[in-house]
Formats: structure tokens, sequence, C-alpha cells
């Protein structure tokens, strides 16, 4: 599939510019043909009759339809959605023979690609341009590949192509047999996810019991990154607020939902990013999808700039604001500028990325694109999810992190972050509760506050929530010993893998992404450590990451003390002799996969030695770790006394 | 503004036919051009191609341009944005001359309309339409009308309308000003928010203090329906799963998020329901939009019928899904047939409705729409965001309550829930907490959980939140006290405000809308209430309710006893006389609007009298009310005295 695509875009300048994910795009968004009464013609329809090959093939058909479409509603048809739609076979099957044009005009988004393919035929398009023509095929094949996700008409392309979707059809559609062919999809390309019964104990930390309250485990993979979720501070000011102020906000923002816990919290997130403003959401996918789909969609004829790593959540939120998106490649500043270059000055542009991407633990130039952002009159769009909390001398994130020294001092006027136009976030991961945000500009976020739908229509976060919430990001500004202990316990938790020769992901921050390549291979290692060795690791597959890149994701807190470690380690070398998994020197002899197994992927620490209060790079041989950051004393002794304890109840 | 476009209306069979929406959505959505490199332009440019009128002034134009657009590119100019796109104008303005072709296709969406304006004055059109052609000018209006939302390019269509919209500009965008002139929309249609700082009290409920704990007022706009937000049973079990499992779930539901807590939720809300299967999302914003997006998505070819007045987060769905939407006349069954009988047989459809529409209280007519649903192969999703907890047997809804008797014998086998395909509904009403869900086949369920980007990327709920909204519905399912209660005291509120010549907006259900028909009286009137009286009702204006029915929405409880209904009450009359506010008299010497002042107006409540356990329609009279339903006895007057004493504390 993959060589077919590769070679049809050799013929083809659009199938060359086009990304996959746009073809998909294409192929299955639409466009109203208002005029007919309510039809629609997919934008792949539109793009192809711009294309010297399809538009002839496109002309001959709409001309050869026109006597059908044009007799109800007295227009000339202009479009292939009109011309498909009037065809002679269609017509049979439709139900009620006196609304042709409406009905005509409902031409099937999904079966687009199959009869521009069609129509290559019918018109003799393949004639003309050296035997193939691969327009309407490729895209077809192109959307089918894109992501992962099939196209909206699987069911109906597997059938002989034809130019009269509807004709073979008489009975009604079968839901249930739709949705079991989509979950055989997911079975059969392993992507079909089993969810684990994981209960974290608070007061167990870093233990969790799986289905019922005996069977023990330790959680290696949670995002409660700092154990936040069952800080005594924390939970202490969750107690209290619901006792006083009950378990739900009771409504919108705007009716009743508005209260003394969101202010306090909107006002913490905004102090923390040294922004004038902050605004809470349900989530940090609801905050990045609302904040991008709104902005996309006002700011006049808006260009966003999207990482090709960027989240699902930044992913949908341009595409739900319509706004045209260019993506550009991974961390890559020279893509960055080259397509910021070649849009107009005046044109407003989001460059949206992350700090820290969660899958591969990279960390993004943000200095630089803020630069670039200047230079070209764009905004700059953070999502620091997995930064806030674990970075910065207050926990605001990576932006924090890069002025270590004003931010301690209290002075962010010109810092990196100050730069920052949007910097969103979470309450959900390192801080252990749950909603997410954006922090900006008053008029910014008083903008979003006005106009998001995902904001405006949905119920408050419970009072509790907020006020959890924000103690949690108040401890964290306050406290570092937390994420200073995090980073140490990584650094030990990545040595000890490299000294196995075990394949970790090589990256500057707190993920320890360990490299399977083989999705039932890495599930079957999941199983493993959870069955055989009481550790709780998911298994990372496609389509969260590329094909041959599955993974185990392994997030050491401040709880994976010493013999946690060893347990894990000695388990995952257990699990790998088992399996047979490629150790780093295999991937090397291979030429090195996501930077395993390449010479001189070893990167800077986002945390530097000093920083953390240590020299000599490495914590693994301190069975006690003191350290002092920040005019505080850590001791992470006092977690590692609990290990003997705990590891014995492990199974 | 209305009368323009209604006159505009007469002259154009386009705009005759298209909601304001519906042009909006035009104006503002944008299909992408990649065979230039990525251009886009409107579907309000698509939809102009296709009128006899408007594309003869695009072909005119596009001639004039084609020498510009077909040079680098070697491809013919086959639309209005390549042609456009390329005019010498625009040319003047980009900062990198060698890439001309890839940034002339970038038109700005927003300036379409202006410049479909312009196109038709440079072609002459305005003469050969007897001298008013409708179509750009008034399209531009309407969109601009379309609810509250600003076309994208405000600020530009401003000035002079001109075919070249890039050429006069030569800085960078202005964010701040872009920001500053949407929030100044806002405040000129009076639909910009101002939140109230209202902290419900657990324990005086249903009291809340403002920004601090000595200004009491009383809640009379909570969705918090029946107080379960301070239920005792579920603070209860959420003091205990934050004490034991955190404050926190973690992760997503597949790594690390998933547990005990969401399992017994999902099964809870599917027994419910009577469902095979149930999932819970953040929210059921997230759960509305979510679920159809993928289902309009995925389904080949879908048509997803939507009722006018459905939530935004059913609207943001169907058009984040890209699939064909056709909306149908609020609960207006002929439309929806005749809309149904248009589609083929074979085709996916879907029927998206509510139970209860939250600002009028009117109900869908479920069981109909469920004979539609099956005689045209459709099937049907039904938003019971409103009505969980409130109504049925077990508190699953209004279609729960159709076939009361049924579902109190445990035989679901055939009744309208049973016939529903996909019940949506909340967590964070009724039920007090926060979270939405929905419910229906496994292999429904099963797809929405393996394909949805809301449901899959997003941290899941707080054990806490679960269980204790778990612990709600198990509750509610068992106790019908407190909705029996909740439905006789709206039912004194309204005859008691009908009693005082106060318009409600009659309906069968537990809303009680007060039409007041101005935006800036009824925030007066709210004002007033809050300043005055001590009681907190939001006004509800446009863009919630059109302009011309702004309302106040009040929300009785359990807990709104006798002594809080007759402060209300006098409040009312008070602020009603003080403000000059339309009594129901007046609007009926009008000839009525939204029922308020039409006879015969008065519906068939859901509750029926002897559900309730009443007899003469009217609880108002009896100072403690006693009722039997459902076998058990339920003595309002427990709540009934604590009013005296809380009652002394309102200002």
């Amino acid at each position: 599939m993959e060589s077919l695509l590769n070679q049809s875009r050799k013929l083809c300048p659009f199938l060359k510019r086009t990304s996959p994910s746009t073809l998909r795009a294409l192929s299955t968004s639409s466009s109203v043909n208002a005029v007919g009464g309510g039809g629609t013609m997919s934008n792949l329809q539109i793009v192809a009759r711009r294309c010297p090959v399809m538009s002839k093939a496109l002309a001959v058909q709409s001309v050869r339809n026109s006597a059908f479409s044009s007799s109800s509603l007295g227009l000339k048809p202009s479009g292939l959605a009109r011309a498909r739609g009037s065809s002679a076979g269609q017509k049979r099957s439709y139900v009620v023979p006196s609304k042709p044009a409406s009905i005509q005009a409902s031409v099937p988004n999904a079966a687009d690609a199959a009869s521009v393919e069609s129509l290559h035929i019918r018109a003799g398009v393949y004639d003309t341009s050296k035997g193939i023509c691969p327009h309407g095929a490729a895209a077809l094949r192109a959307a089918k590949m894109a992501e992962g996700m099939a196209p909206r008409a699987t069911a109906r392309v597997t059938r002989p192509v034809n130019v009269v979707p509807a004709a073979h059809h008489s009975g009604k559609f079968d839901y249930e047999a739709f949705y079991g062919a989509e979950l055989e999809k997911k079975h059969k390309d392993k992507s079909y996810r089993y969810f684990n019964n994981i209960n974290r104990l608070a007061k167990h930390f870093p233990q969790a019991h799986l289905g019922t309250p005996d069977k023990l485990v330790t959680a290696w993979c949670s995002n409660d990154y700092l154990g936040m979720g069952r800080n005594s501070e924390v939970i202490k000011s969750m107690h209290e607020t619901l006792d006083i102020y009950g378990a739900g906000a009771g409504g919108t923002r705007n009716i009743s939902g508005h209260n003394q816990h969101a202010i306090a919290l909107e006002a913490s997130v905004a102090k923390l990013h040294a922004k004038p403003a902050a605004l809470v959401f349900s989530s940090c996918y609801v905050a990045n999808d609302a904040t991008l789909a709104t902005l996309g969609s006002k700011l006049p004829n808006c260009v966003i700039l999207s990482d090709s790593l960027n989240h699902a959540s930044m992913i949908q939120g341009i595409r739900h604001s319509g706004a045209k998106k260019i993506v550009f490649k991974h961390n890559d500043l020279v893509d960055l500028e080259t397509k910021l270059a070649s849009l107009p000055s005046h044109v407003p542009k989001i460059i949206a990325f992350e700090s820290i991407y969660s899958m591969c633990g990279s960390v993004g130039p943000i200095e630089e694109i803020c630069d670039l952002a200047e230079k070209y009159g764009a905004i700059t769009f953070l999502d620091e999810v997995h930064a806030v909390g674990m970075y910065g001398p207050h926990g605001a994130g990576v932006a924090e992190h890069l002025d270590f020294e004003a931010h301690r001092a209290g002075k962010p006027k010109g810092t990196v972050m100050d730069r920052i136009d949007i910097i969103t976030g979470t309450l959900g991961k390192a801080y252990g509760c749950v909603g997410g945000y954006i922090a900006g500009s008053a008029k910014l976020v008083d903008a979003i506050r006005s106009l998001a739908p995902g904001f405006i229509f949905t119920t408050s976060l419970p009072p509790a929530t907020m006020a959890g919430a924000r103690t949690a990001i108040e401890y964290q500004a306050k406290y570092d010993g937390d994420r200073i202990l995090q980073q140490l316990h990584t650094r030990a938790v990545k040595d000890s893998l490299e000294a196995r020769n075990i394949p970790v992901i090589p990256n500057p921050s707190h993920i320890v992404p360990i490299l399977v390549g083989d999705a039932e291979i890495a599930r079957a290692a999941s199983d493993s450590l959870l069955e055989d060795h009481g550790i709780y690791v998911q298994a990372i597959n496609y389509p969260t990451v590329p094909v041959g890149q599955e993974r185990l994701r392994i997030t050491p807190t401040p709880g994976h003390t010493r013999n946690y470690r060893d347990h894990l380690v000695s388990a995952l070398e257990s699990v790998w002799n088992a399996l047979n998994i490629k150790r780093t020197s295999d991937w090397r002899a291979e030429g090195g996969l996501c930077g395993v197994g390449i010479d001189g992927m070893k990167l800077q620490n986002i945390w530097s030695d000093e920083q953390l209060g240590i020299s000599g790079g490495s914590a693994i041989a301190a069975p006690t770790v003191h350290m002092k950051a920040g005019g505080k004393i850590v001791v992470g002794g006092i977690l590692e006394r609990e290990v003997g304890r705990v590891i014995s109840t492990i199974a």
C-alpha cells in the first residue's frame, strides 16, 4: 500500500504535496450545496475539479448528466456532486421519487474517491495519462491509509467501483454490523485496546490493586508524575471543600457554576505562568480543542502551523477550526521558518506545539520558536501538559525552566515564558486532579471565555476538584523537592536500563520510553510484567505511536524509590529475555531507530546537575539521595525506607 | 438588519432556503485547494458558483485573472480562489515573492462575502438583476447576524470593499486588537456574559454565598435539580474514595486511568437505561460531541437529522463529523418524516434530539420519533441530560417515564427506552456531580470507546467523582421522593406565578422559564433579584435563546419549600413592577409569544397527578405535602421546617 502511494506520488503533483491526513480530511469533509436543498460534495471532489486531468473527466460527466439535475430546480449543474447525484442509476433506489433534486444532491462522501476513480475510467482518462492517472485511485488508497482511520465507506469501496453508489442497495443500513466491522479492524491491526483495572492506592503510592484489593501491583505508567493525587494538603482541601460546597458545581460557568474556587484557581494558574489571565476547562483536551477551534475559526484567514507530533486534542482543535493547517516537521526550525516565510506578513498565524512530547519525551525549541513567531508575526500556542508541575522553579513548565534564575527571583519580564502568547496545561497529571486550562492575555482569555462553545456550554468542575488543583499548584510553586526527586529517579531508571542494554529512547525529560517495535510483543511484555512481576506498564501501540515504534512508556515518580527501581529493572530484564525482545545493541546493528542505537544521541537533560543539587550526573549509586535545591533539603531516603515493606507484598 | 435579510430572501431562492446559521457556516468554513499548495476558498464561494447570477460574475473575474495564476504551476485556474488570489494587487504585499503561487492561493475566507459583493458590482450584476442582486450582500449580512457570531474578517469588511483583500496591508496582524473587537461586539449586542460568584452551600441548600461567606442568597437557577450535590450518601462515598484512591485518576482510560469506579459507574448507567453497555466521558458536552462526530464521520454517507433546538454540544458534534446535517423543526414530526422520506433507505441516518429542551422545558415526542426511525432505517440519539434522575420510576429519564409501570416492574423489553439506540446523559445536573455518558448496544459503545479521540485522549474522571456519581444514580434509582417533591415544587411555583400574571412559558416539565423579551431588562431583573432580594436567577439572553425571547430560567428543587417560593414570587412581583416588565396579559394583547398569552397552551405534565400521589393537580395549598408514590411516603414538611430559619438570613 505504501509503495503504491509512493509510486502514485511520483506521477501526480497533488499527491506528492498532500499528506495522508490531508487526503483523508479531504475525502471525509464536505461542503454544503445549499442551492440544491442541502446536498453535499466532498472537498476531494472540489480539489479534483482543479486538476487538469480530472477536470476534463468531470466536465464530461457533468454534461452527460445535466439534463437530470437542471430539471427540478431550474439551475444548471456546475459540480461533480450534482452531476453524480443525478445519474439515472442512483435514482432507482430512492424512496420518494417526487423529491429527486434534494435527494440526488446527497452524494455519499465516502464513496467520492471511488467515484472519482470510476470517472477516470469512464472518461477514458487512463488512456490520456500514460496509462495511469493516480489521482483518483491513489487518493482513495491514501485516504484509507491515513492515520489508520478507515475511509467512511470501507464497506462500500470493496464492492466493484461504480459511479452510482446507491444502485444496488435496497435494504436498511445495518448499524450493528458496521460497528462490528470497525471493531474487527481494530482487532486485526492490533490497535484494539484492552483496559486494565488499576486502582491506585493513595496510602500505598505507587502501588495499586487490580480487580480485587488483595492483588497488588506497582503502577509504573501513571501520569500522576509527582504523586500529588495522594498529597495530604490536596486531599485535605478537597475534603473540606466537599463538606462545605458539595459534590458538584451545579451549572455552567454562566449559570450558577461560577464560584470562588474557579476564581481562585484561575488566579493561581495565571500567577504560575506570569500571565494576566487564565481559564479553566473540563480537561486540557477540551482546552486545546476549544481554544484552537475558536481562534482558528475567528481570526480572519488564520493559518495554524502545527508540529507533526502534536497531541490529538490540538489536531482536533485545528481540524474543527476549519483554518488552514500547515504541519511542520517535529521540532524542525528550518522547516517551520520556511513555512512561516511562505505566508503573507499580515495574515494571522498560530504556531501550535508542545514543550514535552509525551510519547517520546522530546522537548520543543521554545525560545527559537518565539523568535520565529516574532519575526513572522505569529502567536505561539504552547501545550505544557506534560511539563507543568515538573519543570521550573515554580513548576510552571519548560518555558519557565529556561529562565530558571529569573523566575526564581520573581522577574518574569522578557523571559521565554513571558513571550509565549498562550500556554495550556493540565490539572490531571503532575497536579494529580483533573481539568485543563489556558493562560494568556486578558483579552485573549476573555475572548475564549466569551466565544468557545466547549467552555460556555459545559458544567463547571466540582468545587472540591478546583480547590484540590489549586492547592497542588500552590504546593508545587513553593516546594521543588518532588520534581527534583522525580528527575533523580528518572535518571536512575534510565541509567540502569542503559547498563542492561535495554533500549530507552533517548530524551532530555522525565519520560522513559522503552522501544519494543512490535504491537503484539509490546502487549505481551506489558501482560507479562503485570501477571508475572506485579508491575503495571501499559503498552503504547499504533495509532498513538507509528507502527514499528511500539513501546513501553515508563514514568517514574518521587515514590519510585530504589527497591521499586531494582524490581522494575530485573523484571524488564526477565521479560526481555523471555520474549526475546531487541536490545539496544540489536537496534544499533540495524542502524538504530528513534535514537536508540544511534551514537551521539545523549542529550542534555532539562534539569541540570546543578539544578538538581548533585554532581557526577547519576543518582543510581546513592542509596539515599540528599540534595539541596532552591534552598531546601530533600531527603529521598524517607521514601526509600518504605520500599522493603511494600515490595514484599508484590506477587 | 432582520428586515433587510427578509427583503433579500424574497429576491433570492438561495437565501430564502438557507438558515442564518448555514449561511454563517458557509462563509466561515473552507475547502482546501491542495493543488495550489494549500490555498482555501469558502463554501460560500462554491455555492456562489452555482448561482446563475453569481456564476457569470465569477467567470468574468476568473478570465480576467487567469494570466497570473497559471504561470507558476502550469495549471489553469478553475475557481474563484485561484483567480482572486492571483490578482496583481495582492502580489505586492507578499513577503517572499519567489513563492507566489502557494501564497496567492491563500485567499481570506472571511473576506469572501465582501469580495462576492464586490464581484457583483465589478461584473455589473447589479444592473442585470433588477437593480438588486441580494446574493452577495445579503449573504454577508446574514452571516454577520447568524447566531451572533461575527464573520471571520469583520475588521476587514468594514473597509472599502476590494477584490484584493491583502493589497493595503503591510504590517503584522494585531491579535490583541482583534480580541478586543470581538469582545466589543459581545458588549454591543448585549451577549457579553458577566459571571456571578455563587458558592452553593451543601449544608444550607438551596442557599449560596456570594464573594464573602456572610452574603447569603437563595440559588434558584442551579441544575443540581435534586440537591444531590449535598446528598449525604454521595458525599460520604466521595470522602471514602478520596481517602483510599486519591484526588485524580492519573491517566487516560487506556493508560492507568481505568479502574473499578469507572467499571461500576458504567455498569450502573447501563443498568439504569436497561442497555447492554455505557461509556463515561469528562462531560456530556464531550459525550455528545465525541459520539456524534465519530458516528457521523465513520458511518458511510451518514445523514444526521437534528432538532432545531438541539444543544450546542450536539450541533458541534454534527459539525465536527462532517456528515450531512438536516435540521428539522423543533418537535415537528411531519417535518422530520418528510426529511426522512427524502433520503435513500439504505443510507445510515441518525435522528438527534432531546427529551427535555432546557431553555423552554418542551419535551420531545420520543415514541413517535422511534416509530419514524424504525420506518426509515434510522437510529435514535436521545439526549436525556435534563431528564436523568428526574423522570421515570428509576430516574432514567423521560423515555423511562413513558412506560412507567413496565419499568417499575423491571420489564424494559419493548419499551420506548428499549427502542432508543443511544441515550446520553449527565452526572452533573440531577446527579449532582460532573461528567457525562452514553448508553447503548455493546458494539456501539465499544466502537465509540475505540474510535472517539475525545474519549481516548483525555484523563479519566477522578475515582471519587465516579464513586459519587454512581452513588447518586443508585440512590435515585431506589428512591423517587426527591423528584416527586421537585415536581410538586415546580407546580407550586408555576401556579403562583400564573396567579400573579407573571408570564411562565408553558411546558410539561420541571423548568420554569419566565418570559422577559429584552436582554437588558432580563439582566436588570436578574441583578435586582440578586441585589435587592437575595435571589439568584441568571438571565438567559441571546445567543442561548433568540433575541426577543430573553427570559429568567427558574429551577425549583426539593429544597425550595414554601417560604422560599413565597419569597421568590413576591420578589418577582416587585421586580416586575419596578422594571415595568410585560405581564402575561400584555403578551396576550400582543398575540402571545413562546406560548405565553396563547390560550390552550396548558400542557399535560410528564408526571401525572396519580404518579405524584396527589389529586386536584396543585400542591400550593398544602403547607406540608404528604404523598405516596412507589410505595414510599415522602414528607415534604421536613424541608419546609428549615425555611423559617434560613429565610431570615437573606438580606
